[in-house]
């Protein structure tokens, strides 16, 4: 399957992952998540390697899980430590641990496979505000895409659909598709823009910020962390005379479930108001509304390309600019890390082609 | 696939189409349907060929389709006349216009490929009392076949399953199986036809035609129009001293909606009792009962013969020369205009035997 | 598939098969059951041959079946003995009959391919307490498994899984995965016996026979009897002075339905307290619970197994000594019955390895 294996993904947000068993497919793979007594998050290769009995339909005793077929125990690395009926215990019989790290209220699973080497470093998520100092930031529940995770990366790289999927819910979004953006690369991020230049702090911006009046900057922009988080900055404005730019963000983490599904992440970030509990529901509420909309469209697409049946050859415009850099570089690694793998998966996603 | 495509499909009844976008799914194609601020119908390919979202999703502007993805726009020919992001447009960014006709209260639409030639004769469906003098004719609500279409011509042209599966909703189809049945062709129309005889004009006949006393002929048919039209004409009956047949027919539009999936039109025509609001409605009462038996009779055959694991090598009897002779007309085009692909599901059906 | 045809298989509970034609898949193939007029049950393939109709749609007339299409009918051989459109009937119009034989209340079907000879001999059921002197048997209503069948042998062979899956429902069930089991064979069966010496006549053994104090011995066995069918005897217990051992039985026949479903017949037999309805009740409704929880578990590890994505290679442990034999008695008359065809679905199940 055409994933990016050699990244962190997003696993979990850290409420969900408890002292009760956990199972969550990612990358295609069953993964069984828990915490030690610690504290501290686990995660296992999902099935016991004796008759592949889901291990998340056993029990905790301790740091170890006692599969629930026939009771085979396995530490919180993996390893096997009780067999009922015997006594050796051979090496063999053993799960997968997977290297995750806790970060921004957010369970990260490197998903390379064994013998890849060491995991890579985390994105720098302080730039989409998250366990940055100044901003808060706030969770909604998990949603669940039915759709395959690249038509979600299209779909925020491309904020001009915001005139159109979500016109009657992101306020002032009309003016979006109108707007040339401005492709930029920092630090390993890439960032398509959108600068509305002076407009007036009127609707949105003066729901946001009551003591701002007059003109303000106003910029929108997708930054894209790579395959698994993207930050859908805006408005971020200035008052006249502060020094900091007043950020409110949309941050989306994507974790491929399976080849036609998704688990999807979402949050805002904020550096004003951070007091403000009805503004973060009032914001996760919205971002939810978006969601139900984009989740509604890239159903419908995913549905109609495995349906097939039409000449499906995209073609692209000049506003794809970003995306189009950004599939090249998930394409990329696809390809590095699979070698000369014929991946039947990426060939059903039509090649794009620029006009 | 296996469908015949140089022919003329029932898209939808005309009441179907309107200002609001249809997408109807055709021969496994998605086909979006809507008029023209004049009336007229329009059938554009259905995806957006910028990132294959539904145009069906999108709205009109006049005669325009508006994208609901990105607001890429094409007129009613398909051509595309307005990309937001960029001034120019390119020629290879628009959609497929398909011929359409409206004819007999039905849309009408040719599925033949682009480069095939131009669009052949509509079937003279006025044989079957559709937009013919002296007759009228009323629709059935759209119903779905959830079987292919080849198993409802099967159906419709060996009407001895009138005795059979209809036994308890068609007033004297017991005696059907029991008449073998004549073949003719007229005017590229195959009809299979049954003739009783003289019979009494009791039951059903008395029913229709209180006039009538004593003896009259009775005729049945099954009228071949092509793969998409069928006519089941009958009781057809004279009355002693008139010159004109007292005709009622159950018509039948089947389009393949995809290899495993029918969409089935259908409504009743006569050439008497015109102003008989009421018998209309009976009558298409009765006929969407006996459709009922019909689609639940080929949802269990459709799903036994997905489902496979038996013996599937047809046999058959000297009945089936009619629907056989069909056949053979819809194999021969499909294979000519196929050339030599081979055709997976041709070759799931299994070919007929004579005995 | 990979079934071993050259079997007997439970088709029915004899209360299932009556004047009312039966529908049911057995290995993959639809086969039709009723009774003759003087009572002998009767399994014919399930599809006429003319236009494929399930003939359990049809209906009897005496000894023989009408087709429900088109009325081509057939008697309890399978022979063709009416055609509703012509006279002559030929010989290849006509179904097989599979050989059926009712015994303990079940009846059996042989699956074998035309042309593979006679049917073999009917397993020994008798042993399990099903029609042999002193014993009495009750049928729970059948249950259907939405996995493949050889999940459930290797479930029923291992019954180490009592101390987990059944953990809750099974009295003195935490035990059984501590004593390590012995295999024997005797008359063509397997049996994996679980000896736990002298033990208390407490819990469910005072329940059952509130007439014996102090201790008794007790064991446990599963008895293959091939792949249609395995009794969990237990527990079996000898009161001191009594010469005939008090057995109690829980017996289960799988049908293959399809790969990945199977119909799971179950009883339970016993040779004391032979009047008791209520024990009847109580015993069977125990059974359901258990088998509720099997059913439970084994659809998830189906579910698990065809969504793949692990290493899905088995590693197995001593207590799995007599599954193992099991699988490989399986194993060896499907290969020698299908030769060098290749088995798609065998592939897909990851043979076993012993440690």
């Amino acid at each position: 399957m055409a994933y990016p294996r050699l990244q962190w993904y997003v696993a979990a947000t850290s409420g969900e992952i408890s002292r009760t068993l956990l199972e969550r497919r990612i990358l295609d793979e069953p993964v069984v998540f828990y915490r030690t007594e610690s504290g501290l998050p686990v995660a296992l290769a999902g099935l016991c390697p004796h008759r592949l009995y889901p291990l998340a339909q056993g029990r905790l005793t301790g740091d170890a899980i006692i599969c629930g077929y026939h009771g085979i125990t396995f530490n919180s690395s993996g390893r096997c430590v009780h067999i009922p009926s015997q006594g050796k215990i051979p090496d063999r019989m053993s799960v997968r641990g997977y290297p995750v790290q806790e970060v921004g209220g957010m369970v990260w699973i490197w998903m390379g496979p064994p013998g890849s080497g060491a995991p890579g470093p985390l994105p720098d998520i302080s730039r989409a505000g998250i366990a940055a100092p100044g901003f808060r930031h706030d969770f909604n529940p998990l949603f669940r895409l039915p759709a395959r995770y690249q038509l979600l990366i299209d779909n925020l790289m491309d904020l001009s659909h915001l005139s159109f999927v979500h016109a009657a819910t992101v306020p002032d979004g009309a003016h979006v598709a109108g707007v040339e953006p401005q492709i930029s690369e920092s630090q390993g991020v890439l960032s398509v823009i959108r600068k509305f230049g002076q407009v007036p702090a009127a609707g949105f911006i003066q729901f946001l910020h009551p003591d701002i009046v007059g003109d303000v900057e106003n910029t929108l922009t997708s930054d894209y962390f790579g395959p698994s988080f993207i930050n859908a900055g805006g408005p971020w404005i200035r008052k006249p005379g502060e020094s900091v730019e007043r950020q409110m963000n949309f941050f989306h983490a994507m974790t491929p479930e399976t080849p036609h599904s998704t688990h999807y992440f979402n949050g805002v970030s904020r550096n004003f108001s951070l007091d403000n509990e009805g503004l973060s529901q009032m914001l996760l509420g919205q971002s939810a509304a978006v969601i139900a909309e984009d989740i509604r469209a890239l159903e419908i697409l995913e549905a109609h390309m495995q349906a097939g049946g039409s000449n499906l050859k995209e073609i692209s415009v000049v506003g794809d600019a970003g995306a189009l850099r950004v599939r090249r570089n998930i394409g990329a690694p696809i390809q590095a890390e699979q070698g000369d793998t014929p991946v039947a998966e990426q060939a059903k996603r039509p090649a794009p082609a620029r006009i």
